[in-house]
């Protein structure tokens, strides 16, 4: 295989290095303009364009919209039905997700002034939300989990799944990650029209209050369009590992954990930093020795080939510098002494630390989401959890007294400002 | 004036209601045209596609981005030209809002398990926000403080402020704001070419990492295309008040109150609810009698004609349900007792608690951030705070025995998902 081999040290690195990270996210005109007209009429007609869609683009046939909600007891069914094994990895998953988000709550706060005023800010759950599951190969259990667990633990009321199922083709383990974190509704639509009867609500479906989860270019367009009517988490790029090595692992894990980031897709990104150009080699060795084993290794060939890189760093400082401009989803501090480092990452969405923090262990179950900002975007945003379905109202009670001392400030603010009512607001409350 | 008197009891009132609130923030296919051609052009020639713009829309000529740039001292002199009234005002304000502010500080977290493993959350700022400002009328030296106030508790490393100056006029009142609230640098640029030079830096405006404030169409569309990029603060839609009286209040008050939110604009959306019709009586009379006596009286009076509303409710438990199927921006509790009422409160941007609370004490000085969520989106979304300068990176440190515990539950779960090297990267922890 071909691995790209940088050197910091390369006068041309950092042109090299942004023309690496950089990916195509424009939007295509055609499907703009296609899932304009889906949102128009899912919006207008409701069920019956959800229907027609649903027939058409995923050869699936129902009378009623009500035909096309998959009942509680199958998903039960579904859960029951796994192999002890896998159920059991599932439970144990979801107990350690839900443990690790219980910690994200936000809770309600308040204080008093000395005249008695008081100020704070009152957290509340979202009332519904909606859950986008992918059909097909990306279906993964371990994503309805991710997604779903952390409105659980915010309080929403009402979690509204919805997964396409072409050919009445379902996925058992979707269906049992469904059941398992506590799902109340899944409906068998997907694409754009699932997005616009959750944003706009139709007859059978209700509308919710934010939509989140994974989806295509269809998706994710449709989830741009909606934001302000419903919120919506990010739209997600390529999965990325950057792993900082000081040399010190063994270099077949190193390997394989690039490879379990390449064998995602052909767009994955997988980079490796270390200052010990002995050490890249041994990873370059193993890459070649480990890649005919596994069973997805012309997806992982042609990430690497693609987009992975081996980087030869001045030092560990060079690196997290590195790091820092990348802000990758994932970064794994392989080396001795990972909190020597870990306090110079300003920028990532997760920070995996010491040789036994494999990322693949934090894409199960450690406990942390594995839903994370990716394409550079942990610089402003952060893994999806608690918070993201919890939502603050302040609080302002001033007391008579307070209204004395906070008026005459308003006042002269508002005259600046050519506001002439709500100084007078502020006014009326003065004693005279 | 003829104001709209609504009545729960009606059979047709929520689809009355319903109508009240809609608002059109359909998308402009010429403005979304010329958005695109402008942020297409700065990406790809920077500072002089910007400085050609702002040639063409702002009559503003300069050779250099440099020359556009507001030297500090010009910031400072704009704050100590002002009247010692307003400078203490908008002190004394920008004190209060800081130290409700420092209280939303999101601190890192962590924890460690029996086996060792730990994991957490740790917080970091963003490096770099970029700050629009209208130019013109809508140019409020207050909303300059509320949104960079924030971002510098927060810890934001450096701040940046766009704001058109057509012909070269600038607002004193905004420089002032500018310098006391400690604004790194301001160049006098606005429009779709401000948005994009910030979103993706030229030659002299440095690329930030999110991009808040307040604009016109062009702004909010241009803001919209380069999230993800960077990040966004939601797009504010018209200004809402909905007030809440139990009847025990001054008619005055409250009809200055629906002043102060419709003299924003004739979008803006001035509601009250009350369960004594005769207060809704002596609340319109109010409006008649005061109106004739506001400078702004046209805006007022086609705000409250067009999109305002005195509702005659059953009680307040029925008031507190339509508060939260309109999720507005503003609630006034102007009752008795507002503690009673502020359980049954799920969705509003602010609430303001009793007769002494006006909003506009809120809009400048209470503490709170005046920006706040508009059209509905309470549902979801919070005030601008100290969280929105804020992210989040997961930290997982899993010990050599949390590896022995993690490893089959994670193996299991990704040979389910048929991702071998993830199940790989878990297995090969594991001691033999």
């Amino acid at each position: 295989m071909n691995i790209r081999r940088l050197s910091t040290r390369d006068p041309e690195f950092l042109a090299t290095l942004d023309a690496l990270l950089a990916f195509d996210n424009s939007t295509d005109e055609a499907i703009e303009k296609t899932v304009a007209e889906i949102l128009a009429s899912v919006r207008k007609q409701g069920d019956v364009a959800v229907l027609d869609y649903t027939r058409r683009f995923d050869k699936l046939e129902a009378a009623t919209m009500a035909q096309l909600e998959l009942p509680k007891d199958e998903l039960k069914a579904a859960f029951d039905g796994l192999p002890a094994a896998q159920r059991t990895a599932l439970e144990q998953a979801a107990a350690r997700v839900k443990s690790y988000h219980e910690r994200q709550k936000l809770e309600s706060w308040e204080y008093t002034e000395a005249d008695g005023t008081r100020l704070g800010q009152k957290v509340t759950p979202l009332d519904r939300v909606g859950l986008y599951v992918p059909g097909g190969k990306a279906a993964y259990p371990s994503s309805v989990l991710m997604n779903a667990m952390p409105a659980k633990v915010a309080g929403v009321r009402e979690l509204i799944m919805v997964v396409p199922t072409p050919r009445g083709e379902k996925n058992a383990l979707v269906l049992a990650a469904a059941h398992l974190v506590g799902v109340d509704r899944v409906f068998t639509i997907g694409g754009a029209q699932a997005v616009a009867a959750l944003a706009y609500g139709t007859r059978t479906i209700p509308q919710v209050d934010k939509i989140v989860g994974p989806g295509n270019a269809y998706v994710a367009s449709a989830k741009r369009r909606v934001f302000g009517t419903v919120g919506i988490d990010m739209v997600a790029g390529p999965s990325e590992v950057l792993v900082i090595s000081d040399g010190s692992g063994d270099p077949e894990w190193t390997a394989i954990d690039l490879f379990a980031q390449a064998e995602h897709d052909e767009l994955a990104q997988s980079i490796l930093l270390c200052p010990d150009a002995g050490y890249l080699d041994r990873v370059a060795a193993s890459i070649e020795k480990l890649l005919p084993t596994m069973p997805r290794k012309d997806v992982i060939a042609a990430s690497i080939e693609g987009r992975g890189a081996l980087i030869h760093v001045t030092d560990l400082d060079e690196a997290c510098v590195i790091a820092n401009r990348i802000a990758p989803e994932h970064l794994e501090l392989s080396v001795e002494n990972p909190r020597a480092l870990v306090d110079k990452i300003r920028h990532a969405g997760a920070i995996f630390m010491g040789h036994y923090t494999s990322e693949s262990l934090g894409d199960y179950c450690a406990g942390p989401n594995h839903v994370l900002p990716t394409s550079r975007s942990a610089r402003f945003s952060s893994p999806l959890g608690v918070y993201d379905f919890q939502k603050r109202s302040s609080l302002i009670e001033v007391s008579e007294a307070g209204a004395q001392a906070l008026g005459p400030i308003a006042a002269t603010l508002a005259h600046g400002e050519g506001l002439t009512a709500h100084a007078r607001a502020a006014e009326l409350r003065l004693k005279t």
